[in-house]
């Protein structure tokens, strides 16, 4: 089964994926921060009991739906799908408290357990896709919440853990490649800006992560006193603006300074196909400048060449890969940072071999 | 005709040639700073006269004599037998006086003439072979003193120009690939401690310049009150530390680092072999790295790898042809240094391509 980051769109475009996230919790129990774990455990069994039900299963989803508990899976497999945004950072490490997660085999339609809320549901689609994105989520709230009694209050709408997500408890994202606003030293001013309107742009593994690849995502930061078609609008128009402004830096490069792009493009592919040992930051910078290159018609992979290089994964999919805990989840167990970074060039160096 | 530094052995090991000068005046004229254009004109002719007398020719050069009147040739060849070391620096920018070269096809002898002296005669060969370079050089001095009467005194020995050079007239000088002494910081201090024993070491286009590619020169700086074998000897020895360290830290590398090392060869084989513009500095660093490579047995010039790299020309031979000179000998002439920097990654891919 396909994961949803290794279809081929994925790397078309400057928006790689649409994200909605919404946030509900159970009436008359206490908040994931403050349950005993019987209260936990009596969650994740009110949600399964929903989920899985012979009625709702088909509805949720056409290709599969897995239930895991958390205290059940190896670190690894936590951190793996944490490093592929299936669950969070904080859910996979979190060993005080019963918690876990349903999803689907393409791994973008989930629902996370006793993570900050009882509920968290979250639907991936490929590229602009943000309203397919919401309605999917959506359709699986009516679900839930047609057999579960969502804490709701009708002056703040859907209580939550944390106040920033009260109201519509809804968090709507893109996932965006900025190479040339990240390269011309406009992306800080831009995300100045973009704070003062209720919005924020950072690095794509969340908050206090380096934008590792050129890789970000962009949400609303207030979810209480709007609709969710209002916060939704706002940040397709937003995006939109961001888009335009980094395909005129790519217009812009391809007029003026084509050679140069052309230079960074094949270096990050003569490295990338020869190097012997490669950090994440480094390999997902020099993967940043061919996924560039690919959307400008540039370098290897440019249709422009006459022997065009065709990948047998995408270059986002690469870009997950090639994480620490997925690349040792495909190539074997290591303690040895050094060792990581060989196994990471050889994986890399499989992959881009002509 | 193959030159000398065509020669695949020029690769091999840390002394890429072993080059001997001797300089000499005539007696009775002034020193080319203070000679009339006249005067000039009559040395190159009695030089000249010596040379290419039916009795000489053959006992001077096997492989043909060339005679070139520099104020007859264009700026760029100039630059170009500049920058393979067949004539000075200084000579290729003079405009002043009339000076000449007299050199053979494969470029490791010849003598110039009316530069800082009225006669340098400069033999180069291959690899560890000063005894080699000092017999050929000393054989055309014979032949020279034979003909002309040299500014001799018997107390101090030859009367050059310069006081530096007055005794022998005997500069011999070492090219020496040294990668490890740079890389680990030691060639600084090696250098300092150089300098106090009558030798220097620098970069191999002589002072002031950048030891481009770690390819350095270390040459006797005193001519005076020792013999030609004494200089010739201490040289030696000196030498023989000097390589006996660098092959120290490339063992040292191979037992503890080698996949650092292996990386690093790799790696600058994937840029040459891909990039679209590089700087002579750059490209030189990574030659220096292949070439370091090959005597050690890693990356893609060893013959552990399954399909050795071989390449048309040697690094050394690479190294010489993308100086902006020599670049443009071979490719065409440009005035832009962005272009240049595009025709000598064009020339590199060319070369480095499987």
């Amino acid at each position: 089964m396909q994961k949803w980051y290794e279809k081929n769109d994925v790397d078309l475009g400057v928006i790689i994926s649409s994200r909605v996230r919404l946030a509900r919790n159970l009436v008359n129990i206490p908040f994931p921060s403050r349950m005993s774990d019987a209260e936990a455990g009596d969650v994740m069994e009110e949600i399964k009991a929903s989920v899985f039900c012979e009625s709702n299963i088909d509805k949720i989803s056409h290709n599969g739906l897995l239930f895991l508990d958390l205290a059940h899976i190896s670190e690894l497999d936590k951190n793996v799908l944490a490093e592929r945004h299936v669950v969070s950072p904080a859910m996979a490490q979190n060993h005080s408290l019963s918690c876990g997660l349903i999803y689907n085999n393409s791994e973008n339609l989930s629902i996370m357990i006793n993570e900050e809320d009882h509920i968290r549901i979250q639907s991936i689609f490929v590229g602009n896709d943000l309203d397919a994105a919401y309605d999917a989520a959506s359709q699986l709230d009516d679900i839930l919440s047609s057999d579960l009694d969502y804490a709701f209050n009708n002056n703040f709408g859907y209580l939550t853990s944390c106040p920033t997500n009260t109201g519509t408890g809804l968090r709507a994202s893109y996932m965006l490649h900025l190479p040339l606003l990240e390269y011309t030293g406009q992306l800080k001013r831009l995300s100045e800006l973009i704070t003062k309107t209720g919005f924020v742009i950072r690095g794509a593994n969340g908050e206090g992560t380096e934008p590792l690849g050129n890789v970000y995502q962009v949400s609303n930061q207030v979810t209480l006193g709007k609709t969710e078609g209002e916060i939704i609008n706002s940040l397709k128009q937003l995006t939109n603006q961001i888009v335009d402004k980094e395909k005129q830096l790519q217009d812009g490069i391809l007029k003026t300074m084509s050679s140069d792009a052309s230079d960074k493009v094949w270096r990050a592919y003569g490295i990338l196909s020869h190097c012997r040992k490669i950090s994440l930051n480094e390999a997902r910078s020099h993967l940043s400048d061919i996924r560039a290159g690919f959307n400008m018609g540039i370098g290897p992979m440019s249709s422009n060449q006459a022997n065009p290089l065709h990948l047998k994964k995408t270059i986002y999919e690469i870009m997950t890969n090639i994480q620490p805990h997925n690349l040792q989840y495909i190539l074997g167990i290591t303690k040895d940072a050094r060792q990581l970074d060989m196994m990471r060039a050889d994986y890399l160096r499989h992959i881009f071999a002509r």
